[in-house]
């Protein structure tokens, strides 16, 4: 259990460090071009899931997210003792990646955000992303799981341009970005709202699934 | 049956709801330059192309195209009545992705799209575009059908850029891109151009690789 | 045989379409930045190669590029008849390809280039373009042969950028880009200059293979 | 061993060549705006990497990199005069790649960087960058060993907008920068930082691997 403790936070740590930091490099060179500030983000974040989950995954599974390990215990894969203690990893994790992308680029460890991402529109948009990402995790898993890496990579790529909330998804991501006063982060205040819409998308995808790949079960 | 249907229509909304909403974020971020603004639509809708057909695939075939499904039912794999339920499911499923998109960023939810796209080169591109698409899937299917997804996601990358209409090449997208009155709109007028142009070339392409795969049946 | 030439004339006739197309829309859209538009032009026409040799590599082997072809008739693949069938194939495909993107943007069918590519590093650029391409297309076919539409794809994609000419690599696209006064064009006169350095190239990534792959044949 | 050391200078050249031209070409393009530079320069290097590794890994590994030959031989699968064999042959295959790209563009054979370089921060993300990189391999190798070349080149897509030094990784790749006054140069004086930093990175890396993948060997 160490190690799979060891791999989520090790894995939740590179994937913020990997979001935060490549915000930062792509405002400071996009000369206020926001549209090729995100191409740099996408980019960084889609390859770095490809490499993590491909790793990591035969060692904890690769959920760094507490939306997907939720699934996996309402599913039954985790007791609510692993999940408590996956959240957990996953969350000290994402804290030190976002202190970690701030010590390479010489800012202070922590900083609150300041950027505004709330309203009903927000909530849409995180319902929608953790909605398809959890369709994407468990339908590659049941199809093509060899291909779950690239998939879900292939996902946040998308995911990144199409929802208005450029897709975080995952709570401890969400909970990380709270602290980098850059362009990845989001309000501690509006957190909440993205943890609610996170669950509800990641519990009604999993319902959904369900239903739609009833001939077995659905993992 | 109810699940393939519930599968292409799941998979166009998610589909239409990523050109749609990477069309409107691309446009709020890019300044006015919309190369950039494309290389973000392009990127979304290539990468959610191959999630959808990986993971809705092994349901329904993953068309969420009538002019894939119309393709399908020359070949004798759907009857009349298999391809009437499909163009159905991926018309409302494509309709509520618009719907969806615009949810998300909070606008109304259908708007008359007032982007101009006629005049033959519209539809010379609109021709090559599902033509190579067909050609693809056919291709594909033949002598690599696990790479299918990947193949249809690189040819709409490509084709984004290639074809002077940015390769609507699907008449149920099409159909649900009247309805959005930003980047990637199409005046309702404009739709009827389009869809024939499609029909065109997805006949076409399914003649030619008759003839060029004859050593066995074209699927 | 002529499937084999159908298949050839066809692919190239796509690749040149989505060279020359995607290089007017990008163009069309950059608002002068070319670097943005060489991120349009590099993303097609990476992505419609893997495409392309995906699909019509098991009808004709999937050259679509008389210095290919001509490193396949050095290895006594081909014999000097199919090496004439096949460059005439795609000398014929890729004018079509021009002519065709021209339609698609109501443009005059052919047009004289007028970009200057000329003088020693345009040479020395072709020259490592095509050699490496040659080193992609036969380390590919000896390690993973499956692979071989996904390398050539990424390595163009990479030839686009560290090449100083862009990598045309290839004499066939070098003719039909000659009829295109647009981003990727080339002026006639400066023709003879790349198709000596693309056949140096693949001559010498030919001969370094054989050496470099001995302890059995080099395809 | 003859074999193994040309391929491991032709990889290095290459990817030098790659990286130094592609960064060129970039600048040349990008009026002014370094983001999208860095997207041209990250596509470019991120899709050669990906062909090199798999076309030349079967004749010598593939290293193109003193810091993966570091790790090799305190694995144990390389000896000391290997390591000094290896390591010459990529230092070599380096500046000639630097130069082969000047050349290439009509610039002097060698020049001085004068990118500066430095600092802390630096330091934190080349270790973080190498660290990342032999995590990737080491994992990669044990867990999915045909997929080690797409997870290098996704690594380093990913790296070079998330690390603030945008990961060198490489000390014979960090040399030959050292003798580019271009976007991709490094002072020569600030190059024995990077080179500390990217061993460090490298151990720290091999140790983790050795603990978090115990049940077996580390290979």
């Amino acid at each position: 259990m160490v190690r799979k403790l060891v791999a989520e936070a090790l894995g939740t740590l590179i994937l913020v460090c990997t979001v935060v930091g490549s915000g930062i490099m792509a405002v400071n060179l996009a000369e206020g071009n926001n549209a090729v500030a995100l191409l740099g983000n996408t980019l960084a974040t889609g390859a770095i899931l490809v490499v993590l989950i491909t790793v990591l995954g035969p060692l904890s599974g690769a959920h760094f997210n507490p939306a997907v390990s939720l699934v996996f215990r309402l599913k039954g894969d985790l007791s609510n003792r692993d999940l408590l203690a996956y959240v957990s990893a996953q969350c000290i994790g994402g804290l030190v990646g976002t202190a970690l992308a701030h010590a390479m680029f010489e800012l202070p460890l922590f900083t609150s955000s300041v950027n505004i991402r709330t309203g009903h529109g927000q909530f849409i948009a995180e319902t929608v992303a953790t909605f398809g990402l959890v369709v994407t995790i468990l339908g590659g898993l049941k199809y093509r799981s060899e291909a779950v890496p690239m998939l879900v990579g292939l996902y946040i790529t998308a995911g990144y341009w199409f929802t208005a909330s450029t897709s975080f998804a995952n709570p401890a991501v969400t909970l990380a970005r709270g602290f980098t006063d850059s362009f990845s982060g989001i309000r501690p205040v509006d957190m909440p709202l993205f943890w609610a819409a996170q669950i509800v998308g990641a519990v009604f995808a999993l319902a959904m699934m369900r239903v739609l790949m009833t001939d077995d079960e659905t993992s």
